[in-house]
């Protein structure tokens, strides 16, 4: 919101008590993550600012709520340092829904899957929705889309001449995600991006994971101030030697916090000063059953960090590094009136949030009806692709008949597809998939009516035995991606998202078995997450009904498209050797 | 400098090791404030930046200057958090001569004084000498000007419109010593300022001495970021946890770091995370004879601060707290290359120094020649205002002869001035200054051609037998200050400073005793620091001779116009009450 000379003066009252506060947190012990102290002291709030701290009762008049806290630890609302809130297929206001009542009130996000489908237009319209939700988001403008190398395609592609725009809104706080390796490979656009934000003074967002040495110094010397992404904790020394905020990852699909904490429990606890959290994609199921930031910090506590360390962790260090230090982070006069409730600092158990100076949760529930906003058409999911036959996922062989040797990418882990060669047959010159030596199809569909553009390609690891699945939401690009065991089902999964609006489905013989519909944009939904969370849960267990062992077999495909994962993956472009960075043709042989 | 994507390609091949650096630094010991380690490790400097820190073999090329720093500590380029350089009467280039020696490589200034002689046009060409000096400003545009309230007369007022101007400047780092009474009764110009750096998300810096309780919060709640003036530590403890960044100020005049570094040593270490150092006001006298930051750095040790921790408050805390710790505060990839050659961390004796890749000085001289720039006539001193006459000094008292009582402002230290009554006599209508009884006559002559205003009252703490002393610099405003026992030796004073076109100047029996012309502005000099210092001493050893027992007579009468100071003061528009804020008439009463 802007500022303006008759806020100040409003504020500047409300601070010295000349007016009173609308609600005062009586009877709390106050986690000052500033001086790193906890006392009792009680908290005055005007609107959604924090007036004071410490003895309020000057602040209390006639109309002011009294809000007890008595036994309970006060503890500043946590920030999520990077965070892809698409991932878990929860709008923002679902989003806010799962994370506000575990003591997640700020986001560090790109929002760049909102962007890849919906462009600016749609990137405007969330940010209005997030204004109205409980959770407040720090926007970093992606540093291009689509992140693709080769490139994909999107329904907008982010340039440096859109920053030239963007830097200039108030929601936008820096650069988000500028991979190392566009900077490295001098792409114009990512150095367009990151001098625009230098000479605005906003800092540069990295993502640079095993980056040591003389690499890392030349990504330090484009320009970088953090980095969300180590593999291991002698990584995160490193970086912070030479100067960089780190945020140690806890997601749903890595874990990096046992080994990053390291740096901080066993090298050298000063490092804790720019240690943050960040959460990069959660499903609504972890949310819910395991928690979110408040879970982190727990994990933190185990690993050996004292509980204000981990606090601090958890709020005012991102707060520095993004330089929101100002705003929020932490309970001081004048900063936002985001405030947690907590039992005990050795549960760290949330009991009640507040946010903007208002009460919205209690016990891991939001305690209002918040409502989604109505959406324009530029996120009511239409996937513009046309209909699919089979024939578009049958691989047109070299030959009629016979045998060919076939690249098939072959998943080890959410971010690892190996190589691995396998010899197919060929029928009637179309490549046969084979469920007994585990090679399905794997195929992305351009949707945003722009070229039509089909990728065909092998995959291992889903061990599907009949049946296909589908997803429209699909980072980073969210174009459709279809796998199956045979081309009449994928094309039927493909057809019933494309007649839906988005999606995610497992069908097999000819049957829709499971459907969570994504309606927003073809990637969220505004379903609760709870709702979310079951219908995750029953989409797997169809996938593992075909016959899959995989823990998470529809994000393990979602992840596909992402050409940042060795060693390799498929967008629209086609399928993608990560280390050369080019496409490829899986068929590498004619056997005679 | 702005940023391009040429100059981010360099960058980036330079920190990548694929052009070699210019220089190397082999063989200290790197005093590595981000981890609070010290360690061995050489450094890699292309042009200004440093391109590696550690083993930098891969960077030295045929070409490449390396740099012996065996058995001395790399310690970065220290940053003055707030100084008016112009109080010490050099030059930028004078005083970049006289600092950088002693390891001052950055300071963050408002470049007021500046402001106030010469307007927009002055301070650009103070900018512009700054860029060829070897020393850095980070320039706050001070939240208005005149500071002085009832409002006095300078060349430029800053308003809040200047503000949407100056605060899109490269050079804008932020609003500097916005005063909380200007907050507190909402100044337009002030409010406007701060709404504007809010918006445009710079730091507000502050000015806060004595500020608490309610009074703090409303401040902070008025947004501002961090104070420099806090005149016990319990004050230190109460702003540090409601949030600010905390400057200890250790300057000429005032000497707060052994009573608020307590904060630290006594009350809190970890509050040693947002304090850093400050000198705000220096002679180049104490500069040469003490040192300037080094000095602060040595006597933070001696007060029981560990050596790392004093000169991260010296470094790094103050780059975090006014956000420019991207460019300056650390030895990290990326950062310009400000380095310290120290001998040992006990002594933190500077040996040699470099600022921006090169190296600038050694042995606490600066070891190239640097000149100052021809002044444009902007900054050639020229002081408007006509010659004076005996008459102008004297004061016409209500009746033709008789006593009268009269307030003398009574100087009690450099900034303490209280209210002393005393009994003069009137003959001819003149009320008679009176050397027996301590009371001299003092004036300030607004000298800018705005309006000819003059100011006459009482000064009581200086004790002069008989003579006169001048001033054209005269912080905030710098109109002409001139005091005395007697009116023909005030006129020759003032007169003589018009004719030079400023300066500082002791008259005794119409014969000019000692003189340091300040003809850049009227308020500072291109002598070099020793020079600057020698005349200093002459001056007071003359003001000494007429009788002071002053330690700096000269300054001591310099502050007299700033009305921020308690209990009086005056300006060109009248005798100042501080208390509450307007003019008073000295003559308090007609005796019978």
């Amino acid at each position: 919101m802007e500022m303006t000379v008759e806020r100040l003066k409003e504020r500047v009252k409300a601070g010295r008590g000349l007016v009173p506060a609308h609600k005062v947190i009586k009877g709390g012990q106050l986690v000052n993550v500033m001086s790193a102290e906890i006392y009792p002291a009680d908290i005055a709030i005007y609107n959604e600012m924090i007036a004071a701290v410490g003895d309020v009762s000057a602040y209390i008049g006639k109309d002011t709520e009294i809000i007890d806290a008595k036994g309970r630890f006060l503890v500043p609302g946590m920030i999520d340092g990077h965070i892809h809130s698409e991932c878990s297929k929860l709008s923002i206001t679902s989003y806010a829904k799962a994370v506000v009542p575990r003591g997640t009130t700020s986001m560090v996000s790109g929002l760049d899957e909102y962007i890849s489908v919906s462009g600016l237009e749609g990137l405007r319209e969330v940010l209005e929705e997030m204004k109205k939700s409980p959770l407040k988001v720090f926007w970093g403008a992606p540093f291009k889309t689509p992140y693709t190398i080769p490139e994909s395609t999107v329904t907008y592609n982010f340039t440096k001449d859109t920053h030239k725009e963007v830097q200039k809104w108030d929601e936008c706080y820096g650069v988000w995600e500028t991979v190392r390796e566009f900077v490295q490979e001098e792409d114009e656009d990512t150095l367009g991006a990151i001098a625009t934000a230098y000479n605005n003074r906003l800092p540069v967002f990295g993502c640079a994971p095993m980056a040591r040495g003389n690499d890392l110094n030349g990504y330090l010397c484009g320009g970088v101030r953090l980095d969300h992404e180590s593999y291991d904790h002698e990584e995160v020394v490193e970086k912070m030697r030479k100067g960089m905020h780190m945020l140690i990852r806890e997601s749903s699909v890595t874990h990096f916090l046992a080994e990053n904490i390291k740096a901080v429990t066993e090298v050298n606890p000063y490092f804790a000063r720019r240690v943050s959290f960040c959460t990069d994609d959660v499903t609504a199921t972890d949310v819910l059953s395991k928690g979110h930031l408040d879970n982190v910090v727990r994990l933190a506590m185990k690993a050996g960090v004292d509980a204000m360390t981990a606090i601090q962790m958890a709020t005012i260090n991102s707060a520095e590094a993004y330089r929101i230090d100002h705003l929020v982070g932490s309970i001081c006069p004048g900063r936002i009136a985001d405030i947690l409730f907590v039992d005990s600092l050795e549960n760290f158990n949330i009991e009640e949030v507040m946010t903007n100076g208002k009460m919205v949760a209690k016990n891991h529930k939001l305690s209002y009806e918040l409502k989604a906003p109505e959406r324009s058409p530029i996120l009511k999911g239409k996937l513009k692709c046309k209909l699919t036959g089979k024939e578009d996922f049958e691989y047109k062989a070299p030959v009629e008949s016979g045998k060919v040797r076939v690249l098939s990418m072959d998943v080890k882990g959410p971010f690892v597809r190996k190589r691995r060669d396998v010899v197919l047959e060929v029928k009637e010159g179309i490549v046969q998939p084979d469920t007994v030596q585990d090679v399905l199809m794997v195929s992305v569909l351009e949707r945003f009516g722009k070229n039509g553009n089909k990728a065909l390609a092998f995959a291992s690891g889903w061990k599907l035995k009949k049946g296909a699945m589908a997803s429209s939401a699909a980072p980073d690009d969210n174009n459709l991606v279809v796998m199956g065991a045979n081309a009449e089902d994928m094309s039927i999964a493909a057809n019933y998202l494309i007649e839906q609006g988005g999606g995610q489905v497992v069908v097999c013989d000819g049957e829709i078995k499971e459907f969570l519909p994504l309606p927003v944009g073809g990637i969220v939904t505004d379903l609760e997450p709870e709702e979310v969370a079951a219908r995750e849960k029953r989409i797997d267990q169809a996938a593992r009904d075909l016959g899959s062992d995989l823990p998470d077999p529809m994000m393990y495909m979602f992840f596909l498209p992402i050409t940042a994962i060795p060693d390799y993956a498929i967008t629209d472009a086609g399928p993608v050797d990560y280390v050369n960075l080019r496409c490829f043709d899986p068929i590498l042989e004619v056997l005679k």
